[in-house]
């Protein structure tokens, strides 16, 4: 397996770890985009959110509050923001699922554009049909 | 409690319900930026992600792979993301701890800005030092 973030998992790689646990790993992202910015990942290697299992779900649930807590204090900051990228068209870099924590300061430069549209009550009613499918086929 | 999402929880105000469980609900935004572009929010009020106690943590993990799997599936898409803000400056509209499942189709509108630097060594020393304290403190 040629992934960069398995490779650091498996200790070939260096990086500057803040937190681990059986099942999910934190460190520092080399490129910060803020003071803190930090990535958290599962150990086992997949590539997008969705193929996570229930036992890896848990795990970064967990890891997510308690290393973001950890970090907005450490660094004082008032704001912060998840984000995970799933593909390539997603901004995904490295493809192995994982999680930024940015904290986030006056004058940071990091911003995203948000073009809303209306919901109509048809989509709505198409969406929700479709969805709890695909809920149905997984439970 | 004047929280919109505490309302819609409660059943006072509507929602294109698509998940539930004891702790978290999901439904599709009313605003969407892409097709299917929803939220999953714990039922329990809190401001932000670093006020979760570890059962929603834990909730939350699970709500959101499981929900951003059918939705993706159920709308075709390749790529998606998932976005969560802390605070006014990070973008957060509504006090109250949501996630925002973001499927990605070409020409959606939806991007950010990444500004990266280079982190220091001492710096990256000095933050590990900081954020083990406070890792410590509540571990």
């Amino acid at each position: 397996m040629d992934c960069i973030f398995c490779k650091i998992v498996a200790g070939q790689i260096p990086c500057h770890k803040l937190y681990e646990d059986a099942r999910t790993l934190a460190f520092l992202d080399i490129g910060p985009v803020s003071r803190g910015h930090a990535l958290v990942l599962p150990r086992a290697h997949a590539v997008m959110l969705d193929e996570l299992g229930a036992d890896d779900a848990t795990a970064i649930g967990q890891a997510l509050v308690k290393v973001g807590r950890a970090i907005v204090r450490a660094v004082g900051a008032e704001a912060w923001n998840v984000l995970q990228n799933n593909g390539e068209m997603a901004g995904q870099l490295v493809p192995h699922v994982h999680f930024h924590i940015v904290p986030r300061f006056n004058g940071d430069g990091f911003s995203y554009r948000w073009n809303p549209r209306k919901l109509s009550d048809d989509d709505a009613a198409a969406l929700k049909d479709a969805i709890a499918r695909e809920l149905g086929s997984r439970q």
